[in-house]
C-alpha cells in the first residue's frame, strides 16, 4: 500500500493482469529498484488496459507492457527497462555497461519470443490446439538446439564478467530478466532443463544470486507476483518437453 | 574508397555478406549518417565473420549484425542503431525522441522477425522446403492480420508526429529502418502490399521520403547495397503471397 505522495509519483504500469508474461520483466525491475508503480490492469481489469491502449494518441504502444508517466507512454520491454535504469540510476552505470546490458536484454527477449513461438509456431491468433502438431516439431528444435545455444552464450558472456553479474559488480535489469527467463524455461521444459542442469554453471549461479536478492524477497512472497500458467509466454505442455 | 585516416577511424561492421538481412538496417544508418565503416565479411568472406564471432572473449555477439570499435563489440540491431545515433549525434535528440525511437525500432524488429518466421515457422535449422506446409498456414495469418495491424500502428504513430518523420522534424535511424521494412514487405508480399497500397498514406509517404533522401542516393546506386534474395529475412515465395 503506497502513501498518497508515492501514489501521485507512481508509474502507471500496464500489462495483462492474468499472466506474468513480458510484464514480469518490468515488475522485477520496478520492485528491485523500489520504484513506485501501480499495476493498473490488476487493479482495474483487462478491459481497462484495452481502453487505455485505445486512448493514447501520442506515443502509442503496439502491445503491452508499457508504463505511463508525465502524460506519455514508454513501451517495448527492453526499452522500458533501459529507461527505468537510467532515470532511476538503478544498476551499473558507464557507457560500456549501458549498451552491453541493452544488448543482453534484447538477446533475452529474442529467446523469450522463441519460447513463446514453440507453442504458437503458426499464429498467435490460433489456439495451441489448432497448431499442436506444428508445436511438437518446433519444440524439438528449441529443446535440442536453441536452449543449449542460448544458455551456452549467456554462460560465455558471464565468464567475461568478473563480478558474477552480467555487467560489473552489481545486479542490473538484465540480471533480473535473465532470472525470469530461466524460471520460465524451468517451468515450461522441466525435463530438458533438468538434463542441462549443471552444464552451465554460471547460468545456475546467476539464477541463484537473483533468487536470493534481499530487494526481491518481499515481492516474491507477495500476491503482486503472478504464477506461470497455460495462458502465458512460458507454458508447460508435457508433450512439448523431453530430457 | 576511404582515405587512410578514415580507414583507421572506421567501424568494423560484420554481417553475412550475401543477404541484406538485419545488417541492412545498420548499413542504412552508417551510410545516411556518413559514418566510416568497413563491411568486413563482404571484404573477407563469411568464413572471416565466423572466425571473428569465435574470437571475441568479451562482449560476444549472439548473432550478427555487430560492429567492433575500440576493441569491443556492440550487437543487436536496435542497440547498434541506438549507439550510433547517440555517439555520432545523428538524428533527433532529446529524451522523448530517444526512448520513442528505440520503442519504434524494436517494434520494427518484431515485425521483421515475424516476416522471417513466415517462411521458417518451425525452425531456422530446417530448410524452407521442410516446413513449407506450415509456412503456407503461417503466411495466411501474417498477410491478413499482422501486416494490417503493424502498418495501421505505424500509420497511427506517424499521425501523432508533426514533421512527417517518426520523431520530430528530421529523419532518424528508425525512419531508415522503416523504409527497409516496407521495401522487404513489398519484395516478399507484392500482391498483398499492392492490395494495401494507399490504405496507409503516412506509411507510403515516409517510405517515399527516405527513398528520396540525398544522404542515401550514392549508397542506393552503389554495389555496397545488396539485393533481396531467397536466402534472407525477406523472401519472395509466390505461394506465400496473395492479394
Amino acid at each position: 500500500m503506497m502513501r498518497g505522495e508515492e501514489r501521485r509519483m507512481a508509474y502507471d504500469f500496464w500489462y495483462w493482469p492474468s499472466i506474468p508474461g513480458r510484464g514480469e520483466f518490468v515488475r522485477l525491475t520496478l520492485e528491485a529498484c523500489a520504484i513506485p508503480y501501480r499495476d493498473r490492469a490488476r487493479e482495474d481489469g483487462a478491459e481497462a488496459l484495452i481502453a487505455d491502449m485505445a486512448r493514447h494518441d501520442a506515443g502509442p504502444a503496439f502491445a503491452p507492457p508499457y508504463i505511463a508517466t508525465d502524460g506519455r507512454t514508454i513501451a517495448q520491454t527492453a526499452n522500458i527497462l533501459f529507461y527505468l535504469a537510467e532515470r532511476h540510476e538503478c544498476g551499473p552505470s558507464g557507457l560500456k555497461a549501458r549498451y552491453w546490458l541493452l544488448q543482453v536484454q534484447l538477446t533475452i527477449m529474442d529467446m523469450v519470443a522463441e519460447a513463446h513461438d514453440v507453442h504458437h509456431p503458426l499464429s498467435s491468433a490460433l489456439y495451441y490446439e489448432e497448431q499442436k502438431a506444428e508445436a511438437l516439431r518446433a519444440a524439438h528444435g528449441f529443446r535440442d538446439q536453441r536452449i543449449p545455444k542460448y544458455l551456452a552464450y549467456f554462460d560465455h558472456a558471464l565468464a567475461s564478467e568478473a563480478g558474477g553479474w552480467l555487467a560489473g559488480e552489481r545486479w542490473s535489469y538484465a540480471d533480473l530478466s535473465f532470472f525470469h527467463l530461466v524460471e520460465g524455461l524451468r517451468y515450461a521444459f522441466p525435463l530438458r532443463m533438468a538434463t542441462l542442469a549443471g552444464r552451465y554453471a554460471r547460468v545456475e549461479d546467476l539464477h541463484g544470486r537473483v533468487a536470493a536478492l534481499p530487494e526481491l524477497q518481499d515481492y516474491f512472497g507477495s500476491n503482486r507476483r503472478l504464477s506461470f500458467n497455460d495462458q502465458g509466454v512460458f507454458r508447460h505442455y508435457p508433450e512439448l518437453d523431453a530430457p
